[in-house]
């Protein structure tokens, strides 16, 4: 029997408004379990851009870690991103939320203009050097294009996102729910997940569509 | 076609050490629509009994509120447990997680002698008069003897907590990867989830298991 295929999924925290979104991380996780492939977790040690009341949406006076928080998701074992090496994994995965757009880059603040954190700079073109797929998932697209610019990525059908998303110097294409796009000539993988009204289940066909595309490119 | 059936899901917080096992609560809420019922989530609007950091495992000098902090499982969308009416539900169900065991009621600290959080026990007596059923994840079966007490449940195979559970009054069956106890008396349904050494995909399988059977009782 083969060896077991390994990905790394890179978490923003544990919250869709701050962090990561936790069905979409949750998710990609038990796709990536029932598909037989098996995951390490990863997360960039910084503070969080800010911290969000998930009842009221209002700004709260708090400062939380993007590490300790997405350790949460993680039950304790994820390790700092500057640890990620591409030549141990297979594939990486951004799940969503709007911590990949505030706290791995400050696309939700900046727009078009943003800039991204370095050790996900690093991840990234690491990866995709070594000729090994990414996944993005919801929002996480925008992390994508600002690094690598003409790629061609789904962010589900926002007009505004989308346009953003060309300024970069990105190509979007429209998706619904579960639909994955995929771009050969850097081997991205994205599907829209929450960026489109969701309901969980339909979250979950998204994650399992992405996570068998990936692994059936491997 | 029938209306389709509603479930009440209490969370007590939002990680596995403080909170709600966020596995365990999302892939709940995943059973639950891929089976075609829906859910609403509530909380207790109390403070959390402690702030775990995930990564290290020790306390942080903070406080965090149950309701607040579950409202990142739930999106947004939870209200105040006090506000939880067993009339307007099919069953209720909750997911494990030491905030089960911390938050929900003390049994974390207090053992067999525990008290129970207010609103919790009234959701479960209110409940059980109604004739309708309740799961209880994990540790969460712990809850729900110290209310009951003469009630079969697992909390898997941990003879400690099983001992505990059988002091509370309680009967212990010991349980393996999935598996559902039943008690028919107060139609009591439970299963093992993360207190046993578990995969994400052997979670969703109790998960499954344990929605199902509720379902298939209505």
């Amino acid at each position: 029997m083969s060896e077991k295929k390994k990905i790394a999924v890179v978490l923003s925290g544990n919250g869709v408004y701050d962090g990561s979104e936790i069905h979409e991380a949750t998710l990609t996780l038990l796709s990536i379990a029932r598909q037989g492939a098996t995951y390490e977790l990863f997360a960039p040690d910084i503070n969080q851009a800010h911290v969000i009341n998930h009842l009221t949406g209002e700004e709260m006076p708090e400062t939380r870690n993007v590490l300790v928080e997405s350790a949460r998701i993680a039950r304790g074992k994820i390790a700092n991103l500057k640890a990620y090496k591409a030549s141990q994994f297979d594939a990486l995965v951004f799940p969503g939320g709007f911590g990949a757009a505030k706290n791995l880059c400050n696309f939700a603040f900046e727009g078009p203009n943003c800039t991204v954190n370095k050790d996900v700079e690093e991840a990234i073109r690491e990866t995709v050097e070594a000729g090994k797929p990414i996944g993005a998932l919801c929002i996480a697209p925008a992390v994508i294009t600002r690094i690598l610019k003409d790629v061609n990525v789904t962010i589900g059908n926002d007009s505004g996102t989308a346009g953003a998303i060309e300024k970069m110097g990105g190509t979007h294409t429209n998706a619904t729910h579960g639909e994955v796009v995929f771009d050969p000539k850097y081997k991205i993988y994205t599907t829209p997940c929450y960026m489109l009204e969701a309901s969980i289940d339909q979250i979950a066909d998204g994650t399992d569509n992405i996570i068998q595309a990936i692994l059936q490119s491997l």
